[in-house]
């Protein structure tokens, strides 16, 4: 058999014009004369549809571009991710589902049967489960088709989630000759070696091939990094599409395979999701050119890298907007970032603007001196500029704030946390060091002083964020340990040696923060868990 | 028997103090010689909890603290609402559970069986269901217990959700003599007349008396009302505990009942539950004193009633900030509300700053002339004076903006968007007019010139809201129609009259505001659908 994998970049929400992409990658699939082409999950309504699913008419406007899918599908197997009704008395009225087309003839539908509500996922939220597993009768072979988290109960290392069924080994007794996953399965670091252990194990447990079909491409904070996999029965992943585009693979079954071997650098991968993030928020939002405030710090130098790596250096203005606290060098090292960027630069000093509000805050102030607030009235004048900027020149603003700082509040709401897109949120500060150093390996961009400086936010004199903070890296490793792992102070101060006092301030300062995250702007999810998505707390409680 | 009903107000993860309240209730129960005491969903640990659920420290300090509880109880039976952890082969690994407690020996474990997973709950997020209804008998009555939206499927009005069973039913063929109900039933308007019916129709179906138990008090952005009933056997509403605020009652069981006649005023009672939200946000996090913008239109003089409804007088303060746009009277009227509040008021012209930053800008621009980009500036620049007050005097800034204004977009990020909480963020324009002639009935505080104006952001001359968008009655009934009750534009089109094309503008409005809501501050929700909480819709979509 000869499987066509159509690993697609659908919009959410845009059901037409995914459909007019399915319509032609049917039609390539017929080229090259494929016997089944199979689709990402919901590759009909994009991944995630969130609350889009509550309108009927989204639901309906889908049931109309299958039955023109239907109508394309001559001479072809064809399976397509989509939404559909659900049976009248279940807790849930929709089904996320696969719709099983043959020559022309609906045949039925695949409905996931295990549904992730956890982290990112809200499925339970709009989903009846499926039923068990069932054999399609494909040109002779006997197939599984099976619905992204469907496949990862096997491995069983769900953090929050123990399902009481297995849906590959309800296949067991079944004895496919090939399963098939569709997915839209989010990125995170290491995500892809993960998936691929999941992949094999099916293989290995069902001796023979598994095949997938994974979304690509950013939906809001979310990126699917694509890497559709073709695992043989041996359990040996023989092929692979590309990872951060979008890609049409034929895996022949008939065809010899050999084991491929991966080279895996996380860096780049993170690098490739943030670039494909930050492409697909402007590009689905309808936005061409990107700002934000370059300081001569190393957030914003890997910002404006990002930004031009997605956007194309015509497309990006970084802005310059020193006070009386920022030093020479910082200017300089900004300058020469935006010279080897290619990229175009406006200096605007804020010292009149900061002075005028001195001048009106002043004389209601008894406290005297440069304090917090003097700090953040800086910060809230440069965002100010830069919202002036994107409002007039319609470009979308770049927040540079990273998941470090948004861990510790060490940012100013309405300042520097302005932004449509805040692309760091999820990335730690010693991870924006990783991405700097492997962006500086392929060409040096970024200049050395601005990777060697210590840390300033230079919003007073001679200030360095470790006045304030302890080291990033204690930092991160509390983050890491309370927000990803969920282990307690304790968990964290014996297997780090942090002393246990400092663990519980930083675990306070965690939450102290909540407030201003909830105000914060979307991110792009990197890691297991993000701040922003998929991460929901209480703010006025009193745990920690 | 005498039922005791401690209607408290936990604090979310405030663990050992609401374990003290409880203690505290149990004494009183005591004392008044009640055979029986029991308390809300989740009062141990607060609702809604949220992601605290995933710390497994979180779920054993509620052990320990029921282990407290469990020793004062001696002489009583104690029903107390906690999370404890499920079995360990189950999807989810915990329970939505009531402790029952009799003279001091923990019975057992109730286990809530139909967990809300729409709109503002996310229970199978967390939890498992829990096992069909038993009968508990206390003191030769036959009791059965129920956990907030078990009681809920037997009217079966779930606009998201229908369960495919019902506890009550489960019931009716164990004939109890008495049903209790704990719940943790967020306020919206005219919710309590919903919650009365559910109650009666479960005492006719069972007939035996059926009481509630309801957690009162603001949880972040989810107000509970309390109103804890008491339905006889006939169905008739006896007796109910006080609104918006702790109650303790008992209700004799044996004594005679008579109907409660209710009087029921919804701008009285969203009122309150805005007071409420308000105070308690402020209370739970450790804030005394709150400031705002007062503009001389509607929606500020509103926010200022209930900040000194909810705060008391002398924690307000409001900062008048003119431009050169603002009118006399805008000046005026704002003045006079602030003296008849007697609250303290600011005069801050934001004339220079904003001179400031156009010498700054006007250069940068080719097209001259004050745009929105210059309105934008005036709010940010009045924002970023409210935050320098707000981080100086350790205040929290509260927001003005309504519910029209945030489905319209109408409302500058960063700018009069800035604040810790949004009162009115669930509050339509014409709900504004409908609390502020409330307000006036009792106490005519807001000027009737302010009640009379036409609405404006005075961002540039001669301005009017009713230049950019339609009336505001208009765009109430499309936000009703689409936000809360997910009609299609040609539903609501049909159902008021409004053209489609204008239905399907302002529906296109609501989609692309999504980016400017997701960076708003908290608000409270009253409504059935709010824009914050429970609401989740994604940014670069191209549905609408």
């Amino acid at each position: 058999m000869r499987v066509f994998v159509a690993q697609l970049n659908p919009t959410v929400g845009a059901i037409e014009k995914n459909c007019q992409k399915i319509l032609q990658s049917i039609e390539r699939a017929k080229q090259q004369k494929a016997d089944l082409v199979v689709f990402p999950e919901l590759v009909l309504c994009g991944y995630p549809p969130e609350d889009l699913l509550l309108h009927p008419s989204f639901v309906e406007a889908q049931q109309r571009a299958l039955e023109q899918i239907r109508q394309a599908s001559s001479s072809l197997i064809v399976l397509v991710g989509l939404v559909r009704k659900s049976n009248a008395d279940s807790e849930k009225f929709l089904f996320n589902s696969v719709a099983v087309i043959e020559n022309g003839k609906l045949l039925g539908f695949v409905d996931k049967q295990l549904l992730p509500t956890y982290d990112v996922f809200d499925e339970r939220r709009y989903f009846e489960p499926g039923k068990e597993s069932q054999i399609w009768n494909f040109k002779e072979m006997r197939v599984g088709i099976l619905i992204c988290e469907d496949i990862w109960q096997h491995v069983g290392d769900g953090l929050y989630t123990h399902y009481p069924k297995d849906p590959v080994l309800q296949l067991l007794p079944l004895k496919p000759d090939l399963v098939i996953n569709v997915s839209a399965s989010p990125y995170r670091t290491q995500k892809l070696e993960v998936r691929n252990r999941v992949f094999i194990k099916c293989a290995q447990t069902l001796s023979c091939p598994v095949i997938g079909a994974c979304q690509v491409g950013g939906n809001d904070q979310l990126v699917f990094d694509g890497h559709s996999p073709y695992v043989n029965a041996r359990g040996e992943l023989v092929q692979m599409a590309k990872g951060f585009e979008e890609d049409e693979v034929l895996f022949d079954l008939k065809a010899p395979t050999q084991p491929l071997s991966l080279s895996y650098d996380p860096a780049e991968d993170m690098y490739k999701a943030l670039v494909l993030g930050v492409q697909d928020y402007f590009h689905k939002l309808g936005f061409k050119k990107g700002c934000l405030g370059l300081s001569g710090g190393i957030d914003s130098a890997l910002v404006a890298c990002i930004a031009v790596e997605a956007l194309g250096k015509e497309n990006v203005l970084v802005v310059l907007m020193p006070s009386r606290y920022s030093s020479e060098g910082s200017i300089a090292d900004a300058q020469l970032l935006a010279e080897r960027l290619e990229i175009e630069t406006l200096l605007l000093p804020i010292e009149p603007l900061f002075k005028a509000f001195l001048d009106v805050l002043g004389p209601l102030f008894k406290e005297k001196g440069p304090t917090i607030t003097e700090e953040n009235v800086q910060s809230r004048i440069r965002g100010t500029l830069l919202m002036a900027l994107s409002n007039k020149q319609g470009n979308l603003l770049l927040g540079t704030s990273n998941k470090s700082e948004l861990g510790m509040g060490y940012c100013t709401l309405y300042g520097d946390m302005c932004g449509g897109l805040s692309p760091l949120s999820d990335v730690t500060k010693g991870q924006v060091y990783e991405l700097c150093h492997f962006i500086n390996r392929r060409q040096e961009l970024i200049p050395k002083a601005i990777l060697d400086k210590s840390p300033s936010a230079e919003l007073r004199s001679n200030q360095k964020d470790s006045d304030s903070l302890p080291p990033y890296e204690t930092i991160d490793q509390v983050i890491e340990g309370y927000v990803e792992e969920f282990l307690s102070p304790e968990e964290i101060a014996k297997n780090t040696k942090i002393p246990l006092g400092l663990v519980e301030e930083l675990v306070r300062k965690i939450h102290l923060a909540e407030y201003k995250r909830l105000q914060s702007p979307p991110g792009i999810r990197v890691s297991r868990r993000a701040f922003k998505v998929g991460r929901r707390y209480p703010i006025a409680q009193k745990w920690m």
